[in-house]
């Protein structure tokens, strides 16, 4: 037990995320008003102080991750949870991508004028409050708690409780920055308790000081916060995409985009995790892809028409297709054309990213209008689905929803709008 | 009891309740994908077959009314529930113009190319399926029916049980436009029972297949659905509206604004509820403002300084400031300067529409960035918070809340969007 807040009981518990709460909506207000220089001198001041903090941060990281090898944690958990030199400054440069992106506050969205005079202006504000839940990975507790700044956002982050000593010291260093700033400490704030308690009550909403929640983490996390939030939630719960290789195809451009989207890195919600092969150019396409798949150590669950192309195919039978294996492992179907390939992906689909290999651009426009996907790509990876990639100069996840932000949720997305109306002592007849 | 459903037991209707939600979400699909002129066309046809069911529309709503008489309901909500020809046409009307917007759907809200040669593409798509709960006022069925179709989304509309009959036959009309443009029944639904298990089926979403959740009427269905709904709602809970004439207002320019603001209709979400003076002309505005007011018929109930101007004041208490009247008064007070009115709204305020009146555009360019309402207005009435006036060609409702929309809901409000990405074989190193 790393924290001795862990003995508070659930009623301190509430108490002290209810203060945390009414602080965040207070430091919210200044936040909306500040101008982009000095959010950005916070920025640039946190990033400094990670830097200026890292023995401390690495000393607080090593007692956490002692204590996860004791628990006998999964290595890739203790891998994610470990913290060295160049993962800190990694953790201080991030922060200075997301300073140098433009600010995303005070936007003019649209303007229009109507016949009586007014004159109408949408305009991007922040969106208020924004509560993270993560594992524990350390680096998300800045990644997020910048990205919620730059927007004029206030955060209330709760990471793992494994990684409870390693972010009480990065909480410390972002302080420095707000303070060098004169940005209220409340700005952003971490949940100073690593009793699970803390998730419920942040769950519930704080009493309406949390306007949104962004989960990261694994599926269950995901599955928990989507089930129980009180408030609306950014996330994707998972990312089944699919690989479509049309009729109109060229293998040479279908092999290492495949390659790419299943294998690049397979833990990432961008992965493709099913391939579609079109039965036009099955008779050609098939083998070499899976010979291409197999030979780079990927296993391959097959429908009968690829079982035959290889005796190192397995057979995929019906969950394959609703499995987003995070592994080098793909299932791999023929289909009969693109609207089997459309129906296969809106049946078992996750809605997050999905693509199509083809050089023919009338298949391609229907691929994109049709997938009812977050992100739809014609002739590129699956693994482009990422913040960064698209310019967001990082992204605090990936949702799925429809509502508010889809695709990745960069500092952007974490804003609202207002209109401001002028009149010439304009009334309403 | 005007149906025969509401015999159902609990069960049955939420087994009736997961079918609409099924078909709803099959048919949003088929919408998603409608061009403009299709679902124009079912609009026109929408509202031809309004007009061609008049008698039976007119004959179900006197049912309808006798029985709401008969229950002694007050007399403001028969005369919502009351249609005649006039209104009948109304509703036909209505639907013309939201047939005549522009289409939402498809719309590109952005490109850009990355140094990779990746082309994005923002572009708007349907919502998906949209719940409303409404009162017992029968055009909004047809209302809000039309707006979902235009952009694109399925609706499963619950109408107060009083105007169960009346609905029914404008559902009728309804589904004859769908059929005359080849768009799918279940586009729009009337919920085919008045028990009310129905709307806690629909505020637990409909297993999934309801994305947002609209309800139009008074205060208690707002509350309600706000604490027990388990999908996105648009939605305010009430407008505490301010006009704050400022120090550089002119007198000729504030008393029309304010009179329009509070008079022009009392109970519509828009009316202003406090008049805040500011000292500096107080000395010299106070008493005419006042005395506008009461010659109107307007009740003022003022704080010391303004109960010093007119014996006819009554003394406003603290619960003044938070009360939405939608009624002929007003609550009064003077304040120091722009920084109390900014404190006062944001204390008393429900974040809905504010405005201030004065010449001096520091100080309107202060109050528009710094009162955090959907929508704030400088010399204009705030009774232009509606969707007409904003252009939109009608709304769903008006939301204060910040997550995807703000102020009034239009058909481009009721949209989400997606990423095209177009590469040439492009993969991400």
């Amino acid at each position: 037990m790393p924290d001795a807040n862990r003995g508070l009981d659930d009623g301190n518990v509430i108490a002290v995320m209810r203060k945390l709460g009414i602080a965040a909506r207070a430091a919210a207000r200044t936040l909306a008003l500040a101008p982009a220089p000095q959010k950005d001198a916070a920025l640039e001041a946190m990033a400094r102080a990670i830097e200026a903090h890292e023995a401390a941060i690495l000393a607080a990281n090593a007692l956490d991750v002692t204590d996860s090898i004791a628990r006998n944690q999964l290595a890739s958990f203790v891998d994610r949870l470990t913290l060295n030199e160049k993962r800190v400054t990694g953790i201080a440069q991030a922060i200075r991508e997301v300073a140098a992106q433009p600010d995303p506050v005070g936007r003019v969205l649209a303007t229009w004028k109507r016949p009586n005079g007014l004159e109408f202006e949408r305009v991007s504000t922040p969106l208020g409050v924004v509560g993270v839940i993560f594992e524990s990975r350390p680096n998300v507790l800045a990644d997020a708690a910048a990205l919620c700044l730059k927007a004029g956002n206030a955060s209330i982050l709760r990471g793992g409780s494994e990684s409870f000593r390693t972010c009480v010291e990065i909480a410390k260093a972002l302080r420095t920055g707000l303070q060098a700033a004169g940005l209220p400490e409340a700005s952003i704030q971490m949940v100073p308790t690593a009793d699970r308690a803390a998730v419920g009550a942040m769950l519930a909403g704080l009493d309406g000081t949390i306007d949104v929640l962004v989960p990261r983490g694994g599926k269950n996390l995901v599955a928990r916060v989507q089930a129980e939030a009180r408030v609306p939630v950014f996330a994707h719960l998972e990312g089944i995409n699919h690989v479509y290789v049309h009729a109109g195809a060229s293998l040479d451009m279908a092999i290492p985009l495949v390659l790419n989207a299943k294998l690049r890195r397979t833990g990432v919600c961008g992965a493709a995790e099913t391939l579609l092969v079109d039965q036009a150019v099955a008779p050609s396409f098939l083998k070499p892809l899976v010979k291409a798949l197999l030979d780079a150590g990927c296993e391959v669950r097959g429908d009968s028409r690829t079982l035959a192309v290889d005796p190192h195919v397995k057979p995929a039978d019906d969950t394959d297709w609703t499995t987003e294996y995070l592994d080098a492992i793909i299932s791999v179907k023929v289909v009969p054309g693109i609207d089997a390939a459309l129906a296969h992906i809106d049946r078992y689909g996750s809605h997050h990213t999905d693509a199509i290999v083809t050089g023919d651009e009338e298949a391609a426009k229907r691929f994109l209008n049709e997938v009812d996907s977050a992100i739809v790509l014609h002739n590129a990876s699956t693994q482009f689905a990422d913040g960064g990639e698209f310019g967001f100069g990082g992204e605090i996840g990936i949702a799925t929803g429809r509502m508010h932000a889809r695709g990745p949720v960069g500092a952007e997305q974490l804003c609202s709008f207002k209109y401001k109306v002028r009149g010439q002592g304009t009334v309403r007849p």
